[in-house]
């Protein structure tokens, strides 16, 4: 490996669209080795990953959480409504169909601090995929148990995430960031570090 | 960087013992810019980041978050309880006041999936902190008003976590992980990726 974390991380962006070029099996099963080794409350473990490359099935979530996300538009207000129009987003999740695997992040709802621990695992995998030269982003569906009905998990399990996985023809820029003032301080909220 | 992300994430594990040997401003800066390239819910960057090491502020945030503790392990319950039990864990948080010094990870409630986020961020600190052969563990105080009040942030920030930072002295080893097979299928429940 040749880059930092800190240069994982500031190469790393959330992508949504994707070549149809395949994905090596070996580089999720790397991923979601990284994953495994993740801290978790009470060492409850509460992440499940389905990994998704049969067509049908990313159709079927692809409409599943399209469904969910048509009344979320109509519902949603404020800045979030703003900062999705800006952005150019809408119900259609066309990723779900044309990124060449999915990973759904199920969530053991029964232990301690799962969703903490679920996203620290999914920051693993973010890490991992972009050491890879894989691209991704964490798609959080509006409505999650119209994707979950489709994985046929037991009861107790959330669906909290689907990261789409390939290769990126996303030609978006990063996001800005805030700067480091904004958010670090020392002993005292407003006191600057640096 | 010698070592790849799945080697960083394997070595790393939770440490609550701490030697006296202080930490380099400049490695937690370091772990806290990686923190800073998290993605977000709609870019909200909802983490902020009080480091302290300043040693009234480290028994009094100690002092708070121990009051909580106390009344926590007079009601816990069932299987978490063991956990505790087992681990030898109780009310005392010495390393809040051991270690050289602490992150207070804050989050902006204000913002979409802000708790998603922060741990996120989290993540990327557990590593890079680990990267530059420091330790620490997240710690979430039982109520965490109490040493919220400490560190007088703005109304709207909720505390995430604590983690103590320093070298580790900790022999525990690292808590076992569950098999790959058991955490991840192939398109169904139950189904094999390997």
């Amino acid at each position: 490996m040749n880059r930092s974390l800190l240069q994982l991380a500031t190469s790393r962006r959330s992508v949504r669209r994707f070549s149809k070029k395949p994905v090596s099996m070996r580089d999720v099963i790397y991923a979601l080795n990284t994953a495994r080794q993740a801290p978790s409350g009470a060492n409850g473990q509460p992440w499940r990953f389905i990994v998704v490359d049969d067509p049908d099935l990313k159709v079927r979530l692809r409409e599943a959480s399209e469904k969910g996300e048509r009344s979320l538009y109509e519902n949603v207000k404020g800045e979030f409504r703003e900062w999705l129009l800006t952005h150019g987003l809408n119900p259609s999740k066309p990723f779900l169909e044309e990124a060449p695997l999915l990973v759904a992040v199920l969530m053991d709802t029964s232990t301690e601090y799962a969703r903490e621990s679920v996203w620290v695992a999914i920051a693993h995998i973010l890490l991992a995929l972009e050491e890879r030269g894989l691209s991704t982003m964490t798609y959080t569906p509006s409505d999650t148990g119209l994707p979950l009905a489709e994985l046929e998990a037991p009861l107790g399990f959330k669906l909290e995430a689907i990261l789409p996985v390939g290769y990126s023809t996303d030609e978006t820029p990063k996001e800005p960031k805030k700067a480091f003032e904004e958010i670090v301080f020392l002993n005292h909220w407003g006191d600057m570090l640096t």
